[in-house]
């Protein structure tokens, strides 16, 4: 057969290096339709003038489209047979993608872990995203549970990674230049710095917006992610198709502009749960809880460490989990990441 | 509270300057963007070498592209809490806008009047587009119904600015180095130039398009136009998202090709009013009237001043208002506009 | 009248050529909704890297964006009072279009060919795009049933041009500096080249993709087709919008990258029919068949013609007619095209 049907869990080795397929060259072209396709307006990433008055070479793509690329990416080997996204880890952008770049993805299986059942395991894999020149610009560590292909193959050694609970402030890699000094409050559109914000403090980003297929389709091709569910509506017995939890992240950072303006590039990925599905028809709104600050050593740049939640209608106010901890119906998103924000 | 609430009546004051946030970037992305959301095939703005063979350095962007991106960044800081857009005036296109361009936008605040129920108000604002090099690419007057938040703030001395009704011949700005003297209408796709054209005389535009959410929602967004009732179906009563009424512009301009495919560039937006509300499933038509005619200083450049009309399903032909002087319910856009056309 | 009421039966000359409107700029906007469009995946496509890898001078645009760019521009005065589009032959793609690029289209018609009925005819044309250096990058034959304004008109003589069955594998043009010597068969997705596929063989593509009203519009207006049964609810009297047989085309071609990744680049279209309308909630399907195999003079490089055929939900597995000959209901498109693979 030559057609990919996905590795399932005895396919993974520990240590090995996969190498993902179809490489993409970012234009102008993705900057626009990332731009149609959610509400985004952190300045960095709209205007090349802003970009450099801030010390970049021109304006970079947004950080989330070029973790999608990569993601899309490691799809069709990491998680085409995958029963659920379990989390993320370690993730850093280590270079701002420009128009212009070519992404590539590869993987390192990191830990290998089946379940009690016999039916299925837990893989994890650390994923890089490299550049044309070589450098890497993203990498992040995320798990999934995956089907085995033949139920009476034995086991693995379980090998489960130690992951940091959070990337440490020290270890936040700042754009080359980036010099917030001459930040310019008005055109970046709210005057609340660093130092307005309290660990502790939770800001309702108050927009909604309601999803349609065509959307969420559109941007899930865009990113080269083939996952089945997303596409088609045989997949599923309620014949929904289920939103790439991409596209719920991007949402839920471009409406988080509305109270956080000047979180302008991410730089860390703590962290994440798709703690229910999203479909059509479902109106995502958000809100972010400020968890941690810390300096960092460029000209005028903070970092803030953010909880981002994404919720649908019927949610409770600024509420996640039930009292036995399980995350409330409604909540869509619990994601843990780290932002730049001028001092 | 670090979110935007928008301003009020009584937050605005007369011939304050407000700087909009949010400056972008435009590329062929947005070119192609625009394409692909409305059926436009003016040649101008579709081929660089029909373009430089008018005498451009390339390909402009469509001339309402312009004006949806200059227009959003006002949104924020003029309509979020508007009632209702109540009417545009002394429009005028300054220079065209290339991909590469980057664009931000200033109001003034040029007229100010209370309604006589003391709970809302009418707010004149002259908007500028401004590109990297300092230069205005775009002006023109808008004024909308704004809420009071505090029903018992004393209103301001009443002035309602003196407007044109409509640009003045003299006061059009042709493109520098515009030249129709070697125009192309094999490959602009129309025969009938500006001396075929009659004040009086009515154009239907034959086609229709049905209009979908998600078009409408990619378009708004694009532009990051962030007005709540476009994109949350829980704003409206009725649970329908109203469509941005440039997007009814844009696409009754696009129609209008059909019998209008030399009215390369719009220089002027005279007035125009959104008749009436349009939704997804509403199929839009549109027919045009020859308002006036002036010549241009430009070789081979004629100016025709149009009035656009979009109307939706049942609407009666040619007939915008009922006997009492009412827009007929049908009736979506009626425009205002003068373009440039070869002699 | 001033809009276009497009061409009948009786308006066409045999040997006239008749130029296209509307030349279009091609840049990575372009290219960036193609791939959101389609979930295409072919890696010279994709990556400027991987397109220099192989002996390009960057990453071409699709090869289908290129052929739906040149056809929509055919449109107005080919086929906007077509009944049918009947078939194509003789396909060649002659040099790969980049970003920058300009092309406009012009056809020749080759054949006429009234209907016994005297109210309809078929006419023949040779379409070609021509990009902004006068070369011809497309070629293809089309022919297409076109109702008569006057039925009393006499009728033409009849002549039917000789088309061959197939482009011989002799007249393929591989682009030039095309060498797959040092393919990388990691990056491209499959390890399976020319050598591994036999004439005979069928291919099942496995995914499905369900289709939305708002993406065939987006797709056929990004490509400047006017037809007006794409986009107008009242043209056709169940009220729904018949989808452009392209879009059709391109996403059975970017579902076949499983299992075909490595049929880099299109270089002939030997014929094909779209054998039943597609409409917004139809499931696409496809499969492909070898059916023939062909050396290239180009270093490494094997052509493979390939008959791609896509069908929507119920269709029987790999069947594409009844036994009276006739299409069964759930097949969609029968198309027939040479490809470029790594020997």
């Amino acid at each position: 057969m030559k057609t990919n049907p996905g590795r399932f869990f005895e396919d993974y080795r520990l240590g090995e290096t996969i190498v993902h397929a179809v490489p993409r060259t970012i234009s102008g072209g993705e900057r626009a339709l990332y731009h149609a396709l959610y509400p985004a307006r952190h300045a960095i990433a709209s205007s090349d003038e802003f970009a450099r008055a801030c010390g970049l070479a021109g304006s970079p793509v947004d950080e989330l489209l070029a973790f999608h690329v990569v993601f899309g990416k490691t799809v069709p080997d990491i998680s085409l047979n995958a029963v659920a996204n379990l989390g993320y880890a370690e993730g850093r952008w280590l270079e701002p993608v420009q128009a212009g770049d070519t992404l590539r993805s590869e993987s390192v299986v990191i830990g290998l872990k089946e379940n009690s059942n016999g039916k299925s395991g837990v893989v994890y894999v650390r994923s890089r995203g490299i550049n044309q020149r070589g450098a890497v610009v993203i990498e992040f560590v995320r798990w999934v549970m995956v089907k085995k292909r033949d139920f009476a193959m034995a086991a693995p050694e379980a090998v489960v990674p130690q992951l940091a609970k959070a990337v440490a402030a020290e270890a936040l890699v700042v754009p080359a230049g980036l010099d917030f000094t001459g930040y310019d409050f008005a055109l970046a559109g709210e005057p609340h710095r660093w130092g307005d914000y309290a660990v502790g403090e939770v800001i309702d980003h108050v927009d909604g917006v309601t999803i349609e297929d065509a959307e969420h389709m559109l941007a899930t091709r865009a990113w080269q992610n083939t996952s089945k569910v997303h596409f088609d509506v045989r997949q599923r017995e309620d014949g929904r198709r289920l939103i790439y939890g991409g596209h719920v992240i991007s949402l839920a950072r471009a409406l988080s502009f509305n109270g956080l303006a000047n979180a302008q590039m991410i730089v860390a990925l703590n962290g994440g749960a798709h703690a229910n599905p999203c479909f059509a028809g479902d109106t995502v709104r958000a809100w972010s809880e400020v968890l941690g600050k810390a300096p960092t050593g460029a000209p005028g740049v903070g970092a803030l460490r953010l909880r981002l939640v994404a919720v649908k209608d019927g949610a409770e106010p600024f509420r996640l989990r039930d009292d036995g901890g399980k995350y409330l119906p409604e909540v869509l998103l619990d994601l843990d990441y780290w932002a730049l924000m001028p001092v």
